[in-house]
């Protein structure tokens, strides 16, 4: 299969079940791919910031590829992350997911160090003379916290250097900034671009992003797919009314006590809690140093599914 | 051996020399070590910031723990960090860097994700519960973006979990917040408060600091073991002369052109340069994506090696 | 004449022209709002961030405001920005700009001191009460370093503190929370929610902004116009079309060299230059102590203005 | 009086007692200020921020100095703070605080604005140039959210635009920069470097700060000037028992709940509730929109009096 140029869609960034203990449920994690494949979306990325690829050791990240490369034996394509702090770690596993069935790799600009545009430029083309497989970016500020600037994907798209972006950053003006800046320069035709949001997946689609990488398509993915629909037949109504649908859904992410945990606790904590109350994984734990949600924060949860007409 | 509690005195990060294609050049780092134990240093501190850990693969990392604690033979302590994102990554490193040698290991605040409290205190219980070895806390802002709390620290010392903490937050009025509340708590006894600061080691030391982990003493280590030994008789005054000779020696840090480059690649390029001008190491090289400093910026670090004395 | 509740439509921040030696221009003002009130804008935005008001002395600020009232006379309605770091002081300028014809005041949260949110509820409480007309939020986490959080402004909003929100924290997620949080509570009908961006207008209106606050305005009140007229009659493909030709306009803020001058110079400096090229103002000068654009950096901006056929 | 140069020694920056209703209380800020004299202080700055001069009106501002500077009649050194956001409006304040007796006004980088170091040396000069006194930067970070390079105030030093700097920013490795690199330019001799800091005070003065301006000194001003003086003659031990009493008595800094209210709210009401406690002042209120101390809050202000035998 050739990688799709440019990939378009909805794309999620497929959770990670994991067992009691902390180890990489793979029955459950194919369940959920399942439930993903029959809900329509376009291609799966496994490894993202969703997948608590932080959490997960290089050990249960490859598995996680093998174990859904192999089960979607080429259906719809399979984007794996590559998240570490710099070039010689990032091309370790770019190594490894490809080795394990991904065909293509996300990457972040370089973190933990102070980092200079020159500095990201330089990472992004030594991790795609080192790649096997097209390389992505992930434009994620708040784990990086540095920006991507648009200029220089512009450039390095030009340059054959990135094949798509997911952006993460909130900043959708940046975004259009991406959307009109490929389209003046032939050299990024089948540059891929994708929004990391969850709540203005209809904007950016209405501006001319290719597709979505939303965390809650885990949980809802028919709901994602009917919005892009909507959007690629221009029915811009319909693709809000869904969207606004969605977003009442979203309020799930703060579910948990923000006197007890941190933002992303809740919000994965709360997508899991969702996968295990609508059957599709077996257990909602996350990994550590993730806080769990207690009965009742869970239950909270149960409530955003049940508005949304998911339980 | 034991490992020392507290532990004291100059425990420089080692720069990690690697040759030109990128690996660890085992020869030079051992020339390095000795270069550091003949300088008098009182403990070693592998794979931190300034051993650019956050650029070393993970075969690399225990490439350098093995080398050099093989080489030692427990002469000094060997203290390693384990630098990763999140408790599970963290656990896989502390368990491959005691297994090649390393006699504690040292820990940041999780990062990546956004963290809480209660989850960074998460993080050090389940690392120490899983760590063969003492745990020491890497407080550094700057690469994790969020500053352990005081009170965390000390409840996490009072409780066995941590056996000491490099603050390279740069918050000295919080350093003594640490060095006051040890004193006030006998279950910290032995509690090991090091600072990481290349700039105010007198300061930190006559306030109650136990020892120092400057990268500027893998270039100078006969200074900064002079200014510990000043400080330990109480010279004060001949502690800060020789504090501020290494201050004025620490300017070489802004050798790189900052319009070229990040202040990372321009400190640690510095570094090496001057260990390579002094002849302790073969190859300048930092690691990818790092910018390597030009000729012209090499002669600015050589100016201030010849200005301190050093060439 | 009432102030509209809901606020609709264009709203630019109109930009205070200056003479050479930093004095209020009052006749290129008055010339400005002529060229926007020709241009169909819907109201006039006085003293916020475009209009320089952290620069204007307080003398200054009151000349802009009873000028600018004078002129209109009702016509259209005219809101002042009260921009300064505290409840009292802020309240100082809410009486001086509605002596001098306000019709509404614009309030960021507290800014200089740190800020907590009860403290943020309790700054628009107090000025709310003290002010003789309808209280706009105005969020720009970008100067003032706190975000409004959703959840207060909508307890603000339907408690009759605040009028509406001027939204310049390009979180359009965060503002669309904003839009179906008010539909959802009866009390705060009449709110009023506006984008102060220029690049996704037609985003915001799309997911049912009541209007806009765009700088750029200044330049091109006929663009922003029109787009807003595609916006309400449902053509998003002609809003599109517009925005996407305002986007390349406003290429112009990155006019200057950031290597001699901030965002702000170089973005301010563009409009009044923009404007001086177009014949509205007398003189392009921006207040100390920024940096004032170059004779090169000028016809950049010229360029940008020929190329959306405004010269 | 000619100002001094270098100004040394312990210049508390002085609370403003406010009455019940939120008006400046000059009786009690003149009893303050005897306070302060009878602690043997050396100077008395005005409008800082433990001052709330960020919350004053700016008659309010005039009122306070008018007061101090005839109270004090030439006694010791008078400064004020002509804290704005800009260069224009910080002249409006340095005209008025001047003509109401002031003899050096203290000024930080612009804020609100983004802003470049070309533009803060450009504010500086002007500021300078238009001062009729000398002009002492602030540096304070977390107020103003920029830091002011070295390299800038040591140049703006040399050329006579600065005669100090107060510096609130807690990096004391950066102040360290700043006195050697006084010492090494003939031409900034008579520079005044104060720290901000209440904690470290005996680490500032061992590397040669000419003094301090600690808030805490409001409550205790005997004790900063006891610590003052061992520095001077070299008591190195003497000044960190009394600093380290210092230490423990700023813990009442914590004394607000951290779910009610902000940083700021805790620490000035903390300090007020302390000077209240002590008879000095008539009412701990602080200003709008700053949340008031509980009754619990302020016995635990008393707690830290009594410890550090101040009740």
């Amino acid at each position: 299969m050739t990688f799709p140029a440019p990939l378009t869609g909805v794309v999620p960034p497929v959770c990670t079940p994991l067992t009691p203990d902390g180890e990489v449920d793979v029955p459950s994690l194919l369940r959920l791919v399942d439930h993903l494949v029959e809900g329509g979306v376009h291609g799966l990325f496994l490894l993202g910031s969703t997948s608590e690829a932080a959490f997960l050791t290089d050990r249960q990240r490859r598995r996680v590829v093998e174990a859904v490369a192999g089960h979607v034996a080429g259906q719809l394509p399979v984007l794996a992350g590559a998240i570490d702090m710099t070039t010689p770690r990032v091309l370790d596993h770019v190594a490894s997911v490809t080795a394990a069935g991904a065909q293509a790799v996300v990457v972040t600009a370089p973190f933990y160090t102070r980092t200079h545009p020159a500095e990201i430029a330089r990472h992004y083309r030594r991790v795609a003379a080192g790649s096997p497989v097209p390389v992505l970016a992930y434009d994620i500020p708040l784990a990086v916290h540095a920006k991507l600037p648009a200029e220089l994907v512009l450039e390095l798209a030009a340059d054959g250097v990135l094949a798509g972006l997911k952006d993460s950053s909130g900043d959708l003006g940046g975004f259009r900034d991406l959307v009109t800046g490929t389209r003046l320069r032939p050299e990024t035709t089948g540059f891929s671009l994708l929004t990391g949001s969850e709540l203005i997946v209809d904007s950016a689609l209405a501006l001319g992003a290719d597709g979505a990488v939303p965390g809650l398509a885990n949980v809802d993915p028919h709901g994602y797919v009917r919005l892009y629909r909507c959007g690629r037949a221009g029915d811009w109504d319909g693709a809000r009314a869904e969207q606004e649908r969605l977003c009442a859904l979203f309020g799930m992410v703060r579910a948990g006590d923000p006197g007890r945990m941190g933002g992303g606790s809740s919000a994965l904590g709360a997508f899991k809690a969702a996968l295990h109350l609508r059957g599709v994984i077996d257990c909602p734990a996350t990994a550590e140093p993730q806080v769990p949600l207690s009965p009742e924060e869970t239950e909270r949860v149960g409530k955003f599914l049940a508005g949304a007409g998911l339980l």
